[in-house]
């Protein structure tokens, strides 16, 4: 992971691909959604989805997953190149999450992570505040879910 | 699932209870969010969380659970009164998702969820639009998760 200082807005990074098979979303759905176009081929098709569709929060939890992996790679490259791992602090939410178009079975979809704004915190001048917009991509170049997720990191000045 | 000229703003519905226990944390923490935090109790003391924390999307996917489990409820209750069931839209999205408080292990989360705003879709008039604040208060009655949710909603005389 990144100090803030070294951040810049429009910084993107590509967090990898995930396909979404008919297995992983009715096994998704059936534990945290379990609407009938989420676990049934058919009732997705009769719906306005078209077909058997991932469950929103199965999409958001698969970004994450990749948020993750990615800033552990960040972490394992800076250890590697000796330098110091700057630990980013929990997130306090985010803002604006959109399902634009339904994510349905055998879509491969390519999450990617870009700066949109950078401010620092008034109330804990040892971390700046980062904004970023995660997006999902499918196979045929359309963003179909996207959110702007909020994350305090610290200065690399106020490290012990 | 209610009509939307049977819905009123400040409608609250109880969607029930869940346990956030060490094993579930970790189970969904190693699919989904595998942060040293979700997944290890010493690593959760050592962090800002103070203990085993679930991963947001862990605390969202729960609300999703319960949130559909009380739309079938609702569906059966007014099926079995005879009445029309309503079939909503799918979600475009939601705003303003906010981690408040850790969900640390053996934590009690009650869901509920309250009309907001309520409106007309101005492109589809046979829809309504409703904006929900979708709320889990842990077993103290500190709010920790919150998010205001849209849907689609059909409207009554337009339904074939």
């Amino acid at each position: 992971m990144r100090f803030f200082e070294d951040i810049a807005v429009g910084q993107r990074r590509e967090l990898g691909s995930f396909t979404f098979t008919a297995e992983l979303i009715k096994k998704f759905a059936a534990q945290f959604d379990p609407q009938r176009f989420h676990l049934d081929e058919e009732e997705g098709r009769k719906s306005l989805f078209g077909g058997l569709a991932a469950s929103g929060w199965h999409i958001g939890s698969v970004c994450m997953k990749l948020l993750v992996a990615d800033g552990q790679r960040q972490a394992r490259e800076a250890a590697a190149r000796g330098e110091q791992v700057a630990v980013w602090g929990p997130s306090p939410g985010f803002r604006e999450l959109r399902w634009i178009r339904p994510v349905l079975a055998g879509d491969t979809i390519s999450f990617a992570s870009e700066i949109e704004q950078l401010r620092s915190s008034s109330s804990r001048p040892e971390w700046g505040i980062l904004h970023a917009r995660n997006t999902g991509t499918n196979q045929r170049g359309e963003v179909a879910f996207s959110f702007l997720a909020t994350a305090f990191v610290p200065r690399r000045g106020n490290t012990p």
